[in-house]
């Protein structure tokens, strides 16, 4: 069991969660629970190391930000004890949950799990701290933002756990946004695949890193709201994200679009008159590659001018500023004419792995959207995944246009 | 080098604290500090296990409440390395302290200095964590409250470090209470011995732990304040707490009397018409013992009835209560008629190695008392220090008289 900072802000909160947990405890399972640091500790925590220097140290910030989750463990094997319940914490180091030396930002390596399965043999909870580990050098570590949830899949991993249940403030994974499809339904199984790219387009459930490591080590997750107290009558609660081979055609649920994301966080650039000469478009993306910048999706016109082409391509926004500088610094090797970019551009996905034994998706979206007169600037696809990019003020209606296209709407709006 | 919760509270102080080492690294001093956790960061952090449960597992929270000193170890760190000296902070369990599994009142065992040394060897500063250790099996401990003063002077042992340098809010160990005495002197020097009786009735400066723990392993302990900047021309300000023989004879300072300390945390108890016969005593202070209650000044008088006599003591105000309820159980056994009890008093000490050799410090004490028509309930003595018992309505007065009559007064009122 997983649980973020909401969750555990303030020992009301932490109360509940024990509570949660002992009902677990209660059918029968043996529990470890990883937990965030109170929701703002970790700000708190961050500022304060930013204004004892802009240039920290990073592995004098992670003894710092690593005491809030060291708190909140703490803190819930006390709650759990006072509710009857044998627990106690273990601290990344005691464990211990090895990571590379990569300081705010670290990789976990190995988890030793043999005091963590002594202890829960005797029925004890095991409360883990999340987000951090011990290098090999015995100094404290973390994994960067929201890595406790990646934490918490690494311990289920080492546990060989039947589920990873990462409670949060949503109740599970949506068809697509709900705040723009009052209609879009809860999920009751997902593939990691199609959690990867919900998550990487803006589904903001589970950390990517954390869904990628779960396919990679084959530990089922299910997200879950921590603010439901309905009985859950076997893990039917929230939303399970498992292999293929879980799902089934004989999920009678099964659709051939899983989800719709979108993703306003894209800038769009365009280089013109580009020589139409071999090595050409080498020249753009190469420095580009060079300075870390990930470019998604590409297009190459044919342009006005005989022997020349226009490029357009998409990069995250947060890096627009270094990619437009690097291009700049390019133009000669380059020989574009003129660098045009856009921000007022959305990335609208449809994903499912039901697309892979279907033709036909692609076009269905390409007419679906003209239907509408919404212009398509770019596409890009990948096994289980078509993506559009679009202007920016279509955004709701694509979403709209297509959850209704694929048939994803539900039978009625939810109550509230 | 030793800071407290007030010198800790926020950045900008921690800011001041690197300063202040900086300086001492450039006088070409190796420095470890040790720290405590910002100012109220750990009444913050004791409320939340209280709120968690009232019979919080002592064992987490150590590990919530060592959070705090983990938290400015690192930031002081970090602000040392803005400023360009080297720093890393050592948690209790990295160097580590070794303390046994008293948890929440731990005792310091041995401490591990290699990698400390090592450390030190290169010019780095060690920044490490005032209150906390590790018990044999891994877990964190807390030594108690105000601990941060015992890891300092262990620490400052283990190191066999020239001087463990205290900062505290005083600028030193003062006569009496500056508050009711302004002409009050700061001491230059005081012996451990001195120490110890000013700390325990009344002298709050240091931890009455931590000067028995430096008399043990003579660490030479300087108090001072983290708020004087003035330049500190080789370690002569604030107060030096050394063995005797550091003091000597010749110190045109010395004086009969070193300080004199006040106590009005004590409650008197008379137990009227006990039964004059052989264990009678015993039968008061044995049930008294068992309940781990500290009995202080003992005084018997001869009782109206023949036969009988009152016996009076001492004990702690906290423990009043608890003394009461097991003195009443033991009416019977003992036989006494009734109990009687009084919370207005003082006591009254001073305190000075050069009564040793001086007759007649007792008798001025009693002979200035009696000049004020001050009237003496009790009296003890040690080796070292006459305490009297009187009612606490005077208790200012007869600290100012005391002063006087002891030659303690400096010559005019330091400037406000």
């Amino acid at each position: 069991m997983k649980f973020g900072g909401t969750s555990m802000a303030g020992i009301e909160r932490i109360r509940n969660v024990a509570q949660r947990v002992k009902r677990e405890v209660e059918d029968g399972n043996k529990v470890a629970v990883v937990v965030s640091a109170m929701a703002g500790e970790t700000d708190r925590l961050v500022g304060f190391c930013r204004e004892a220097s802009a240039l920290y140290d990073p592995r004098e910030y992670d003894v710092v930000v690593a005491s809030g989750e060291q708190v909140t463990s703490g803190l819930l094997a006390i709650a759990l004890q006072a509710i009857g319940v044998p627990a106690r914490s273990w601290l990344g180091w005691q464990l211990p949950i090895h990571t590379n030396d990569a300081h705010a930002s670290a990789r976990i390596g190995t988890i030793d799990t043999q005091a963590l399965d002594a202890a829960l043999a005797t029925g004890e909870v095991a409360v883990i701290p999340g987000f951090q580990g011990v290098a090999d050098d015995g100094r404290v570590t973390t994994l960067g933002r929201g890595g406790s949830d990646t934490s918490a899949v690494a311990v289920a991993a080492a546990m060989k756990a039947d589920r990873c249940d990462i409670y949060t403030d949503v109740d599970g994974v949506y068809t697509t946004d709900p705040r723009i499809v009052p209609r879009a339904r809860k999920l009751s199984r997902v593939t990691y695949e199609e959690m990867l790219e919900l998550a990487s387009v803006g589904a903001k459930v589970l950390q990517t890193r954390s869904v990628g490591l779960a396919m990679k080590e084959k530990v089922r997750v299910r997200v879950l709201s921590s603010f439901d107290d309905s009985k859950d009558d076997g893990g039917h609660r929230g939303t399970l994200i498992v292999g293929e081979e879980e799902i089934g055609d004989t999920n009678v649920e099964r659709q051939l679009i899983t989800g719709i994301a979108h993703d306003k966080n894209e800038a769009k650039i365009t280089l013109t008159s580009v020589p139409d000469r071999p090595g050409a478009v080498a020249s753009i993306f190469s420095p580009l590659a060079d300075a870390n910048i990930n470019v998604d999706m590409i297009i190459q016109n044919i342009a006005h001018d005989a022997g020349s082409t226009d490029v357009t391509f998409t990069v995250p926004g947060a890096e627009l500023a270094r990619a437009l500088d690097t291009l700049t610094r390019a133009q000669e090797a380059i020989g574009f004419q003129k660098l045009i970019h856009d921000t007022k551009v959305c990335k609208i996905s449809v994903v499912g792995v039901g697309m892979r034994s279907h033709a036909g998706v692609a076009s269905m979206m390409f007419k679906a959207l003209a239907d509408r007169g919404i212009n398509i600037l770019a596409i890009t696809t990948s096994e289980i995944k078509v993506s559009v990019l679009i202007e920016e003020d279509y955004t709701e209606l694509a979403v709209r246009v297509l959850h209704t296209a694929y048939g994803l709407d539900a039978e009625e709006e939810p109550a509230a």
